[in-house]
């Protein structure tokens, strides 16, 4: 049912039926949409805050996405109804409303496109959706061909629900002047302050039609009647009425009443979208509507989204692998860092990560991001809870409850723009009063007294894990993640100030990290692994006293990458994960999965056993494991469970996760001994800190190519499994061609020169290098 | 289509397609309900603040109730479907999801009672809703009956949608040792405070059964499959398999295989509502679930609302409105000051008028309440937003805007109670340092000096016109209507001064709604009318310049009450208002309606033209217009007007209206001239002050039976076209007969005897009083 065409670049569904919410996602500088096979979409756009063009009939809670729940018939979709004005019979592209059982189906998900094939009763109707770069527009093309050798007369009735745009104030009609259906509504308000904020808001949406057509419906209701959307009402009359929506619920629905010869096709092209006035609806058509503003929005779009192509290109024994390395991942990664999630507000640990994931792909974004995020930092060293990234943004939700772990990333994602640039110039730049070195001394000396008397992290209202929320709330609760996890980070600024030559710093923060690691095994070892940490009230939890929450993987594998864990602790560790973490559907975050309230450790427990961060696979972490394995040299382990990141290999994988292979969802559902039938179901979200890890992982881990302040470090991990993996490495201007064979013995050439250190030094930009890699 | 029976205490609809959201109401002391004839249904209960137990299948913003709208499939309602197993046919009940084309479909309306009865494929169900009176549990009763004369095999399958209840938890499940499904939820939080709030929320939702059935299925999705609600795949197969729903989102559906001989029938019995916990779920069946449960619940619940029949019956030459006044009127005044609209902070111009009603219900009510208000002053003199009636409420919402009109109510509902009562010892109760009379002196104080320099009221955010919240937003804008309702207010607490034997507040009071009203016609005379206002920038508006909101309905009404205009003035006014404010459905607010943003006079002008406030007939302002009929004698305007209130008389009415004649709804649409569509329709709203102004104007104006300090005031105002009127009415424990003819000359009997100022004295409780009055 799954097929990969393009060099994997575009992958295709064939049934829209068996993954229902299977989609694929769009975005540009400004929005987002995400769209199921079967027509349901969700857009959001900044302005600056995250706002809605589509809505659903009711109205919406203000949320942050959750792709996860099922859609429903009045979900917002662009949907295209087709009758055969001589039988009457009637079906609907993509799929939803009305869910006929069509002859055949395609939904294509390429990198810069979405697209459906449909051919039912002899018509095949292609639809495409594309975005322009820098606008807040859908572009949709479809195409309708008679294939049934007869002589045709149908309608094609596209039908874009606008849905319950205000309470005070909503309205559509067909508008000539624009040449297409118009919706205004004015966003709701009580406090006088709120209607100054609102007065730029785009309260239109507008649907452009580039062919005129033969009749047009703006009332919801009106289209729907008693027939409901799998047979509106209004489809069986000759011709929609054109009626306007008058503070009733608006949809935009047009009608074109189409003669077709044998072989013959029509072209048809809309806009959708939210505007300011008419103005702003009137450019929109002027820029793009027709076959030159779509072809030149495309190519602009496929220029776009290549300037996130990454700096590898691989080739393995494992094909998924490569498609979704080489196309998808890196595509990824470039969502996170060019739009920050269309946040104004990103957590600080998410928008380090974001940006640590660019240094692969636009060093110059990570250097930018370093500098606005230290900009932020307070004066006592800390970082705030979110970076402000769009004048007048505030710390909204989440960024409003306070959480200790921020300074954690600054030398995390400081490393990995190092090693990828060797820009150690950045280290001297002033922000305000201080240099980037002394804000990174200052944010870890913040980390090192932030600890109990025992000398613990302290966690506050949550550190990486949100939702931990309630572990240190009254200020005593330490946290056992954030204590090996600042150790890390003092170990990689100390590393870095050794690169640096700022030697006493380098001392100082080897020191501390041991201190930091002295105390966890002092205080957190459980005898197999490393506990999750300390309540207020003195209870250790993440221990084999725990029935539920007994092993956490944060701890463990950061205790792996900072230097905590001994040989032996390593060892027990290692299969203490095997053992009790280990799902076909990757490494869960910690397990047992609470059953229910646990008032001492917070809403983690209160979500449901697998969903979220309740004992499922929560990517984000398991991509930290991934990380401390190669780390450690476990190229196996790491491989396996970077593999079970991706949907697939095979069929019955894909349908119990419901995705396909265009992203990492940020988790797969866990449980998996209590609820064997959701476990593995892909959460649909593609906003994750996963992707840059990921993509790490492969670049430094798997590949072996990773930065180094002298050059390139040459070091490919291939699982046991594999005899052979080829790699293309963009890295500081020059390209590597990188070809590993598995012969028995390890050796490293370059240029077809012996290099036994494996570091290749005095890079010139711009030029080719061959490393042909032996392994044992 | 409309049926009315039982002495018009039940009305009757007979298709569910032509008034599609035509709909009754039920509530108790904690929960209401409104439900569609065709199954749609939204509920709220208090726990204090509201919330619902059954949620639409996304996340639904906390708002208020907004039924104007039009329902769509996933809405949350109660259907049942039902399905011959012989021939697989299907319908639902009471219509939707499946829409079949039934043969005979019955929706009653009853007080404490709403059913349905649906005929097809030789079936017939009976299905009906009722409350019990301080639970939060609907009680649902199905009978189905074998019409058919031949043996048949059914199966008849509840389904009743749960809904997105949490994106941190949701699931459900049958529970056998409870007897149904249970679905159980997290309310979100993020911030470790609420999470504390939230510990004693209903989190969980139930549907038990009476009679255990034979399947059941408790996830949405399974339910519905590819089918769609009006064709779900699980009712394809023998039985529903038995599905959990695991952070799904939850149905709650059950099937009955039943084998019916011919004339046979079955009775099921079910409970829906939310619960905090498995024990609560157990109280409420073992209370509840059963034929003795229901009919204990059901004559409880009758005695209830029987509690607010009110003190009048009318019987006149308009039956529709004899209906509407005996039965449906006083329910919804009862329903406003018993349960105070289910807020915990009721506007405190909404709480007085709301208690104003009750004063012909339950005036112990209306007592209460306002020493309650009074208890809230603020030291100034001023009235708070909202009156706090719960522990631990706040103040939210609209209610954090600044009003300046608040202590205009307090008089104005006092008026009405010491009428009914003429509990003069209430002014000398102590609330606090102070009496109420003193309260009152100094309520009148603040309103007297919260005056600009031309001696007119300032508005600040607004006055009883919420949107109208930019006029004054700067400090300086002032309210035509505000000024001439203060008059009125002063001249009321003058009179009630006056009564109660304080001369010199008396005079004190007359002479300043004199400066008042003075003002008025200084600043604000407009040649035909009183304009509505000044803005903060000096700009004078509901005048003849403007071309929107031209005249207001509600300074005409007010100055005519409070003495403000002259005799000359009065006749201009009322020709005014005929010209421009008369709709077929009422008296508008003002008009023209606003075409758009105008940003000196705030949000109305943003609202829809004919939605709430902005050109509508918004029956709260016509109903202040009524009573200022009755109170200069225009009998024949104010029943005019009156009338127009009530969906009917006939069909064409009932069909623009989209409303069943058993309540009065907040407004109707207006913007007559520009959208003749919608003009006319019903909000579908029954929140609103209309009712008790609309129940005293029918007792008090045009029944003419009215307190007075010494006893009971008689003066029937009939319309021109009556010739008789009786009416029974319960006062001070005495109760009255009036019969009212008319003879060409002006006539009161009491008892037989001429009573010739009509004012009946010493009354005496537990009497009867017969009053015979002719007229001209």
């Amino acid at each position: 049912m799954l097929h990969h065409f393009d060099d994997g670049s575009r992958c295709e569904l064939s049934s829209p039926t068996a993954m229902p919410q299977a989609g694929g996602f769009l975005w540009n500088r400004r929005m987002m949409i995400q769209v199921t096979c079967r027509g349901y979409a969700t857009a959001q756009f900044m302005q600056p805050e995250p706002a809605k063009y589509a809505h659903a009939p009711n109205l919406e809670a203000k949320t942050f996405m959750q792709p996860e729940q099922a859609y429903y018939a009045h979900h917002p979709g662009r949907f295209v109804y087709v009758k055969d004005e001589d039988s009457g019979k009637l079906f609907s592209v993509p799929y939803e409303p009305v869910r006929a059982p069509v002859d055949a189906f395609r939904f294509t998900v390429g990198k810069h496109e979405l697209g459906w094939t449909v051919e039912h009763l002899g018509l095949r109707v292609e639809m495409s959706l594309s975005l322009p770069t820098d606008d807040v527009v859908e572009l949709w093309e479809l195409r309708v061909t008679n294939l049934s050798g007869r002589a045709r007369r149908i309608s094609v009735v596209p039908y874009f629900p606008i849905g319950y745009m205000s309470w005070m104030n909503q309205s559509a009609e067909w508008r000539a002047d624009l040449g297409g259906i118009v919706a205004s509504s004015v966003t709701p308000y009580q406090k006088v302050a709120d209607h100054f904020k609102n007065l730029h808001l785009k309260d239109k949406t507008y649907f452009l039609c580039e062919r005129m057509p033969d009749a047009w419906e703006a009332r919801q209701a009106a289209f729907e009647g008693e027939g409901g959307l799998h047979a509106p009402s209004a489809l069986q009359a000759e011709q929609l009425a054109g009626g306007d929506a008058r503070y009733e619920t608006p949809a935009a629905c047009v009608q074109y009443r189409l003669s077709l010869e044998p072989g013959d096709g029509k072209t048809l092209r809309f806009l959708f979208g939210p505007a300011l006035d008419d103005a702003e609806i009137a450019r929109t058509r002027q820029t793009y509507l027709g076959k030159a503003g779509f072809a030149a929005a495309r190519a602009a779009y496929a220029d776009y989204i290549d300037r996130g192509r990454g700096c590898l290109r691989i080739q393995t024994p494992d094909p998924d692998l490569d498609r979704f390395v080489n196309h998808w991942l890196p595509r990824q990664v470039f969502y996170h860092g060019d739009v920050n999630r269309l946040s104004t507000d990103p957590q600080t640990r998410n928008y380090l990560q974001d940006n640590l994931g660019m240094a692969y792909i636009a060093p110059a974004v990570t250097r930018s991001a370093l500098l606005l995020a230290l900009s932020q930092q307070h004066a006592n060293g800390s970082m705030p809870d979110g970076i402000l990234i769009v004048e007048g943004a505030e710390l909204k939700y989440i960024n409003q409850v306070p959480h200790t772990d921020h300074c954690v990333w600054l030398p995390v994602c400081l490393q990995a723009y190092l090693d990828e640039t060797a820009d150690y110039a950045l280290l001297s730049e002033q922000v305000g009063e201080l240099s980037v070195a002394e804000r990174l001394d200052a944010a870890m000396a913040w980390l090192h007294q932030d600890r109990d008397a025992r000398g613990l992290s302290f966690i506050a209202q949550g550190d990486w894990c949100d939702p931990m929320n309630m572990v240190g709330y009254k200020g005593r609760g330490v946290s056992g993640w954030l204590t090996v996890a600042a150790a890390y980070a003092m170990k990689l600024w100390a590393g870095i100030c050794a690169d640096a030559g700022r030697t006493d710093a380098a001392t100082r923060w080897r020191a501390a990290a041991r201190d930091l690691n002295d105390a966890a095994n002092q205080h957190l070892w459980d005898g197999d692994w490393f506990a999750r940490g300390i309540t207020d009230d003195g209870v250790v939890f993440g221990v084999k006293a725990d029935t539920a929450g007994r092993i956490y993987l944060n701890p463990q594998s950061w205790a792996l990458l900072g230097g905590a864990a001994s040989d032996e602790q390593r060892r027990k560790m290692l299969a203490a994960i095997d053992a009790q973490l280990e799902t076909p559907h990757g490494v869960a975050m910690f397990n047992p999965p609470y059953p229910g309230m646990r008032d001492d450790v917070g809403r983690v427990t209160q979500k449901h056993p697998g969903s979220a961060e309740n004992g499922a696979v929560y990517n984000h972490a398991a991509a930290f494991y991934i990380h401390a394995l190669y780390d450690i040299g476990d190229a196996d382990r790491a491989y396996s469970a970077l593999r079970r990141m991706i949907p697939g290999p095979d069929d019955a994988d894909l349908l119990q996760r419901g995705q396909l292979p265009v992203f990492i969802p940020n988790y797969y559902r866990g449980a998996h001994q209590q609820y064997p039938r959701t476990a593995g179901r892909s959460s649909q979200l593609f906003n994750t800190g996963t992707a840059a890890w990921a993509y790490r992982s492969v670049i430094e881990g798997l590949c072996g190519l990773r930065g180094h302040a002298e050059g390139l470090l040459v070091k490919p991990q291939l699982p046991s499994g594999w005899s052979h993996l080829n790699a293309e490495r963009e890295f500081r201007g020059a390209r590597f061609h990188l070809n590993v064979r598995r012969t028995g013995t390890a050796k490293v050439l370059l240029n077809g020169q012996p290099l036994p250190d494996g570091l290749v030094r005095r890079i010139e930009a711009g030029r080719e290098y061959r490393l042909e890699v032996e392994i044992a």
